[in-house]
């Protein structure tokens, strides 16, 4: 555990804490028609009948809802694009294409990062890491996925339809970014003021081996035990110490297996848990089988439902966890296991 | 500029210096056949007869690579695994699968990133920011690509024997690891001990609308230029500051063309640049066409030529600054340009 920058002596651990805790400053959100539907769709900045917003191709589509989410973020903390000091994006295409077209036009100097579904977290902490080192005033974390683009790079033709297995989840068709820094312009009427990253647990890959790409929660509940884990240990803490643990896109398969591997570590974490997949939509009526998935589920859950109750004082402190499941068409069908991710960002109010 | 740490009040700055600049403490370099037979072949640590380095498929070869790198960098800086903070890593394949395999096993916590060929560059920046600013004593960042995975994911089934156009490169089979921190054991007999990262210049996204996957030193040029013209004004340096200004892939192509505009921003590099992907093989006799390319490619160049120069003080000053083309199959094959990121760092003789 660090516990200022200037003290890095304790072997062993993944974890931060900022000495002087930056500051989530904005966060935009963007998403389809099916997560206007769904629980979250009043809360979400901006939804759109018409999931290729605008765009002729899915990829286009996603990237137009990455750079409509960087321009919210970025309006809401009343700051310009020449004012972002770093950029840190990703998502799940091959070659981080969605990003790349995305962001493109705001000309900030940019990381691409590949984190999977855990890309949020990865952006997050380093945003978090650069702010709180002084490298710049404002950092932009972004991240997306859409489920047109998400199904044609993994999976099957939208036009085969293809019958998926309950175990299966359905990918967001979203984007969400996040301005890091100390304190926005006071003339930013939309910004948050009271939600700090007060550190971060950064993940290590875990592998038991899972190979069903078909069934991403199991493969990723081994990783969220295990920064969830380190995150106590590195801390001192316990489920006890926040009011939510939320994962990005366990999904109820996910969940069940991560509450036992949990308890086989000595926590219970089941009154305080809650993923971003079991939220964003309803698994009754909208036929999602196991959750949401994509890092569009956890960023946009984030930005428009966990951190507005960080901000009013309704929670505390949050454990945000999103994970990711490590794999590509070719590795699977080469026969790898899919090794899971989760960065945990320890959120606060004050 | 920031002069340090505590400072980032120059706006619209895209550099860092480091108020204690970090050192680089050690590199691991790993690669293939027609590499062990090119220039390079006598300096690099490991080569090997097999391109499939013991492996049954290109991805996995790619995989056994950077986990060869990365143990002989650790190993060179007289550390273990355990005593690594963090792993900035990434490579070309489709969701980073080359990386998430090949360091997997060490069990370092990471952040996979995506930045085509520019990603020794931009695993550096990481790896330094996080080092300058006391996150951890030792920071790993490694990058690789291998010829075989590299046509399948972007070109043509190897056995097909397309006809290559002669502006374009020959990928690189090979990987290369860095340490970074303060200071190496004095047990670590064969670790640098007199290469620092002064400072940063991170690149932004950069597309003149050129659209020819066959011709990734053109695409690259511009995105070198920018970073190249805005280190020198971010730091008031000229190409007289810098004994060499080393540019990942360009080859003779993307050359060409850099000098050109360059020359148009009022600078001459001429007498001072040299080409990572002129450097790693030669055109004469290896039938490369404009020159290596690839991940691999700058950082095999930089771990076995250009830091042991560095190292003994045959320079004092380069500017490294690796190129990468952003672009997938899919966006290419809907007509997207192909945009490029080039990411500097400031290595110094001390």
């Amino acid at each position: 555990m660090v516990e200022n920058n200037q003290n890095s002596q304790v072997k062993g651990s993944q974890s931060l804490l900022f000495a002087r805790a930056p500051y989530i400053l904005s966060a935009g959100s963007v998403a389809g028609s099916k997560e206007a539907e769904g629980p979250l769709g009043s809360v979400i900045d901006m939804t759109n009948e018409d999931d290729l917003f605008g765009a002729s191709t899915w990829e286009e589509a996603e990237s137009t809802m990455q750079k409509e989410a960087c321009v919210l973020a970025i309006g809401k903390a009343g700051i310009s694009p020449e004012e972002v000091r770093y950029l840190f994006g990703g998502d799940l295409l091959r070659q981080g294409i969605a990003t790349s077209m995305g962001v493109e036009g705001l000309k900030i100097p940019m990381f691409g990062l590949y984190g999977a579904c855990s890309t949020s977290g990865e952006a997050l902490a380093l945003a978090a890491m650069a702010a709180a080192a002084g490298y710049g005033e404002y950092m932009l974390a972004v991240t997306s996925s859409h489920f047109g683009s998400a199904e044609k790079e993994f999976r099957f033709p939208l036009g085969y339809a293809s019958q998926r297995p309950l175990s299966a989840q359905w990918t967001v068709t979203g984007s969400a970014a996040f301005t890091v820094g100390y304190r926005a312009p006071d003339s930013a009427v939309n910004a948050f003021r009271h939600v700090r990253i007060e550190g971060v647990t950064v993940g290590k890959i875990v592998d038991y081996g899972l190979k069903d790409s078909q069934n991403m929660g199991a493969c990723m509940a081994p990783a969220a035990m295990d920064t969830i884990v380190r995150n106590f240990q590195d801390t001192g803490r316990t489920e006890e110490d926040y009011d939510r643990i939320v994962t990005g896109d366990l999904g109820y398969v996910g969940q069940s297996i991560l509450f036992d591997l949990v308890r086989g570590q000595g926590y219970d974490i089941r009154k305080k848990h809650m993923d971003c997949g079991m939220t964003i939509f309803d698994q009754k009526t909208q036929d999602t089988h196991a959750g949401g998935s994509g890092c569009g589920c956890a960023a946009v859950t984030l930005a428009s439902y966990v951190l507005p109750r960080i901000e009013r004082g309704e929670w505390k402190r949050v454990l945000f966890l999103p994970t990711g499941a490590l794999m590509s068409t070719v590795s699977f069908n080469e026969g790898a296991s899919v090794p899971g991710i989760a960065h945990g960002i320890m959120l606060v109010h004050c």
